[in-house]
């Protein structure tokens, strides 16, 4: 594929590649125009683009080099979904956790500064990742550093599920210029008829004055200490390079309010933004997408919880961002009044749902793992010290497909085990998330309950055999893995014991050091990080317990991130398929 | 003591606890008539009075009844020094880590509106804490809501080291109240003189509507959805009065602007709010603290990291309002454009240092254990993943002294050493941290260094005996404890070997296993939670390489949160200490 140069040429590879791969349409095709004005404004090479969650960034791509490897966005090997300094030197940062792009900007102009160079910084930030407190520290320590540096904010209206918070109010203030300039023009217009006009005049400029320009442009951002331009149209090229031109150089923090319109180009994105934010392969002519009638964690998790708020009116749900991702669409539209998305602002999410426990309610919070990892603080603070009654759900446990490094899932087994008062459980198939979730409300103190993205596994929990040679211990629906080892393990004429556990904490050994005296062999295969790993806890419970046995296998993501690709390539890249870990416990055994 | 009433009654009560054993001190002077005003117009036990980081809480807690155990503030079994709903239904949440009492009464006066009952809620939140992004978050989601909640902003115009960011100047916009009062009447009195006044005056009007009352308290609070009020004198207890109950009578969130003066009522704390924001025991008549000039990690940090910054231009050091209690005063006054005070934003500290070191500087951010917490996602992705060389000076690692169950530095070791990419080091001295800070200017990818609050420990790193029938491993300053068990032990006849580990991740087993071939007994005593341990992690490692020991000892501060005490107290508590170390070695032997 040539270069592309015309934001014609952009959204047709956008909206081809996607269509093809999946990913992200809505908002690169709004931001389109943008890009190509950023792009002639700044050198990607020499000057600083952050990209605020990078699913913006797929024009900046096409634009740097990456044209002819575009087809292979998101695939395993292929260009990443966000920005990757690996990838490309244009891309200043990654970009998979929202708001963050504010705080990368300062530490990047501050280094200039301090380093003595001179290249320009700006960051492209969507008003979605506005409602996020890393965004206000950045915006605040920005603000007041004096630095030069543009944060471009892309106002499109909307965040990934729709624009939460107060925050949205605040961007409608900025278009408030015009009935000011208006009323300033009447009262001009007035004075001038009036005999005494000029005293009057100073007395309102001194009015004025004391309003300190908080009109204006008079916002938020200009209250933080940055200069604020706009609203400027996203989709005229010429207007937004002539106004981020003059933001480039000033000399102080300086803020371009840009509104677009997501989809833009594309009648079905353009038409519902929220479906075509982040897509599954589609057809481009008809827009709709490869069907693939699976069923999901997340969906079976919005049922069962939408029908226990039905029975139970403490039930409340808590997301951010995150309503349809995690299955809540039902819950909201059901229970409006009990349904809590707080934006991308998972730290809130947890406290929030602290003080409803605290007053007698039952929250659950949905969020990913990964964006949990942003409320591991509140998890202990404001949720597990008190031995609050909240249940964490936490999706996107474990492998994900297709965003890669920045949003495995590998981490919430480690840190939410190390939680006093916490209970986890990993369920295999929704019956299992059902019951869990039903139980929740008849117990107390804090409970998460992991499970992946994608659909359920047919595993049985237990399965021992009298000549055993081997334990192989894992959980959750990834242990279909493990499970399907168990038969080729067969084929080759090696036993094994087969057990699944549900409850990681508290973890009980009991059957397995059972099936341990027998064996003498522990495998523990699992889609978690090493550290902090089941197979780890395990381990040390026995050899705590004198029962350590003779051989152990430990089978889980390493001490590593983990790269894009389908869950099964990745499974196999790491090890974790059937057919590698058959292999490894056939070689321990020889 | 009998209750108590006054405000200076309850100074007294402040100043002599205080001065006996340390704590809070001028943010609670300076808080004094707000608490009384507060429990005049809510009452605690029925309504929700929430404190943000409860250390201005010392007031609140004399006027519920806890005037008599009010001697044993932030002692062993005694009052907590900050608020504790273990301590009293009069308080309605914990508070230790600041910023989370607006998400937390949004929580609560939802599950008010949810359940149909009418208690009324309210916080208190320093101007220090508003500097968090959680804060921010809490404010635009409560500010949306429409629910019925007051947010009493306790202005003292510092944190705890100084006011940071542009929320500072945010703050001041408030005060310009009364400028614009005074243009409005001057106005008014001209409109008066002049014939068709009456149409100027609506315009004038229309123009002030178009303004949207972003005047008149136009501050971001107002724009996030709050009905402002304020600035009020927060030591005249009569319009404190008058102010909450009209804030409490409103239907809308209300913030209600307090200026106070931090170390009000005693002159030496007036002088140095800073000094007197948290310290040791002092004399009340002199205000000069107990002489205890022992040394500490801390200041042994600061000092070289300063030498540092003198050879090498790149050092810069990150701090989130904890300049003096970091130990980087005298950086900050050498190096003021390398040093950031970033307010109370850790996350921002971490990722701001992630864009300081991607354009070649090394930042080394410095920040308390337990705070280091709200920061593990920005580590993970704003550093660990592109490998970036940030060093994390983890402060205050381990157990902490008086703070309590809300500061405890336990989980660091955990959550540190499951993030790829990342080292961790345990120094038990000075030299150990000296030299680590050194090397970490000559070595690329993330850092951690993680040492206590307190003194260095005088500890060999390994002290191998040939008939040696126990292998104990320790860390850091805490193996003082093990290493007297040692001596304990050879005491009681029995010989041990003793390895102290300097790096924690990696985690070299090498020696460890070769003693271990000798003793087959393994001991870990480290100062971190049970899962997530140095303990699990070598248990696990020796398992892998088939060189389980036979015996495991594992000593750690176990599945629990842990209280207030003195270090040695905490230790006694949990088993920690040389003698119970010692103790449980024999009675396993036996």
């Amino acid at each position: 594929m040539r270069d592309l140069h015309t934001a014609e040429e952009l959204r047709r590879a956008i909206i081809d590649t996607v269509g093809a791969n999946g990913g992200h349409l809505a908002s690169n095709l709004g931001a389109v125009e943008l890009t190509l004005a950023v792009h002639k404004v700044y050198d990607p090479f020499r000057d600083r683009i952050i990209f605020d969650v990078g699913h913006q960034s797929y024009s900046h791509k096409l634009l740097t080099g990456r044209a002819e490897q575009f087809g292979a966005l998101r695939k395993f090997g292929g260009l990443s979904g966000f920005t990757s300094p690996r990838e490309s030197d244009a891309d200043a940062f990654i970009s998979g956790h929202a708001s963050n792009s504010i705080s990368l900007a300062l530490g990047m102009a501050k280094a200039r500064t301090l380093n003595g160079d001179d290249y320009a910084v700006c960051c492209i930030v969507g008003d979605g990742a506005l409602t996020g407190g890393l965004a206000y520290e950045g915006l605040a320590n920005a603000g007041q550093s004096g630095e030069a540096l543009v944060v471009i904010l892309n106002n499109n209206g909307m965040s990934i599920s729709r624009n939460v918070g107060a925050i949205a109010r605040v961007l409608g203030y900025a278009f408030s210029g015009l009935p000011y300039f208006k009323a300033k023009q009447r009262i001009k217009a007035l004075l001038k008829k009036i005999p005494g006009g000029g005293t009057l005049y100073r007395a309102i400029h001194r009015f004025k004055e004391a309003a300190k320009g908080a009109l204006l442009g008079g916002n938020i951002f200009e209250q933080l200490g940055f200069r604020v331009m706009g609203p400027i149209d996203g989709h005229n090229e010429k207007e937004l390079e002539g106004f981020i031109r003059l933001a480039k150089s000033m000399d102080v923090p300086t803020l371009v309010h840009v509104v677009t319109q997501k989809g833009r180009g594309y009648a079905p994105a353009v038409a519902n933004p929220g479906l075509y934010h982040g897509v599954s392969p589609f057809d481009v002519k008809t827009g709709i997408a490869e069907s693939h009638a699976v069923s999901s964690f997340s969906e079976s998790f919005g049922a069962a919880l939408t029908s226990l708020a039905a029975e139970d009116k403490r039930v409340c749900a808590v997301t951010a961002a995150m309503e349809d991702g995690t299955g809540l669409s039902e819950f909201a539209r059901l229970y409006p009044e009990r349904f809590f998305d707080v934006g991308i602002a998972e730290g809130h999410a947890v406290t929030f749902a602290g003080g409803l426990a605290k007053q007698g309610l039952r929250p659950f919070v949905a969020l990913y793992s990964t964006f949990l990892q942003r409320a591991f603080d509140n998890v202990i603070e404001d949720i597990a010290i008190l031995n609050l009654t909240v249940t964490l759900c936490v999706d996107r446990a474990g492998l994900v497909p297709s965003d890669g490094v920045t949003h495995q899932g590998i981490f919430d087994v480690g840190f939410l085990t190390q939680i006093p008062n916490m209970t986890l459980a990993a369920p295999a198939n929704y019956d299992e998330l059902r019951t869990l979730l039903r139980e929740s409300l008849s117990r107390d103190g804090p409970l998460a309950i992991r499970y992946p993205k994608g659909a359920e596994s047919d595993v049985p929990l237990t399965m021992l055999t009298e000549n055993a040679s081997v334990t192989i211990v894992s959980y959750g629906a990834y242990s279909e893995e493990p499970f399907r080892a168990l038969r080729i393990l067969e084929k080759n004429g090696i036993s094994a014991d087969f057990i699944r556990l549900i409850s990681l904490k508290p973890l009980d050994c009991g059957e397995i050091a059972k099936s341990l005296a027998k064996t003498d062999f522990l495998i523990v295969a699992e889609d978690s990080s090493a550290n902090g790993s089941i197979g780890q806890q395990l381990v040390s419970k026995l050899a705590e317990s004198g029962n350590s046995p003779k051989r152990v296998l430990l089978m889980n993501t390493g001490d590593r991130f983990i790269p894009q690709g389908t869950v099964a390539e990745l499974r196999r890249e790491l090890g974790l398929d059937a057919e590698s870990i058959a292999e490894n416990v056939g070689k321990a055994l020889c």
